[in-house]
């Protein structure tokens, strides 16, 4: 069967939902998830996308929508959570980076439980000294090698692949040309996945 | 138990599936759906929400999302369909005026059928005029009581009630104060109705 390729940045406040319950998708599903960080903050900032900021009724609407969603899927959360990210390209080179050395969705996961569950902003120091102890990661070399030019060409290749495949959300879940927005799209991109293997 | 009101728009292209899916959605659930006909547009003009104008990989997404889900109900649709509406008040006002005389669903699902399905465009004379004679209305009869003062002040009254809910956006369901935004929440306010009746 073909896999998902799950496309986020850590930032993306709904993005927490997917994080949180992707394993047990996983395993009951049986897709495998390709995590792809990319910075969608560019790629909305270029298509004048701005969903939240200066639309408060908006926003309030969207902290209460995950907090019921959240509580569906018995996933704690403490809302509203550290929002919009001052660090949201840092977060997401660790991310980039930790993807290229194997523990990505440790990291992500992490990040999000501390930011979302304990109030510290992911990118921020008192979130990354939490996360980068509890993935066994060293901070000032984790801060090092993020911030080089490999990690930053890598994380702008991801999100051109990203334009490139018509992205303008996160999460994304893709399949192929296929493409599913929003966390609540996930059913659909596996029904998707698996009609296409019949 | 409690019953939903159904908040939209016509012109709001993802309240096709809902217009369409809600007599089958009623009858399996035993809820009953309130149908308030009031001004999106107005209100997302006010909020500087504008998710579609201007941003071309945005719509075409949404129309491949639709296609995707009209498909999974079993609901026909030749898309796009015309967009957005020259007459969006206009087919709104018509809505209001049949509210109060008993023929709402039937004019609003009329409207959607030959707007998805047949390409002609809600609120033209096109539309209106195989939708009013589906619904056993005079058309010139319609037209005339629809642009009255009294509908006029009704549908702006029902976008004030709205705006005061916080809805920002169509379709909307709401359950007293709780506002569950889009077609795809639909199943999250029947699962709130519920839940709230116990």
């Amino acid at each position: 069967m073909q896999g998902i390729d799950f496309w986020f940045s850590i930032g993306s406040t709904y993005t927490y939902l997917s994080v949180m319950r992707l394993p047990d998708v996983q395993e009951k599903s049986g897709v495998l998830f390709n995590w792809r960080p990319f910075s969608v903050r560019s790629i909305m900032l270029e298509m004048d996308n701005i969903p939240f900021a200066k639309k408060p009724v908006k926003q309030a609407y969207m902290w209460r929508d995950i907090e019921r969603r959240a509580r569906h899927y018995g996933v704690p959360a403490r809302l509203p959570a550290p929002y919009p990210l001052s660090e949201f390209d840092l977060a997401n080179e660790i991310a980039v980076l930790a993807r290229d050395e194997g523990w990505c969705e440790d990291y992500v996961r992490s990040t999000y439980k501390y930011w979302f569950q304990d109030g510290l902003e992911a990118g921020s120091d008192a979130n990354l000294s939490k996360v980068l102890s509890e993935v066994g990661q060293d901070m000032t070399r984790v801060l090092r090698d993020a911030r080089s030019d490999v990690v930053r060409k890598a994380y702008a290749a991801a999100t051109d692949e990203a334009r490139a495949k018509y992205i303008f959300g996160a999460p994304t879940f893709t399949v192929g040309e296929e493409v599913f927005w929003g966390d609540d799209r996930l059913d659909d991109a596996i029904a998707f996945v698996r009609s296409a293997g019949r």
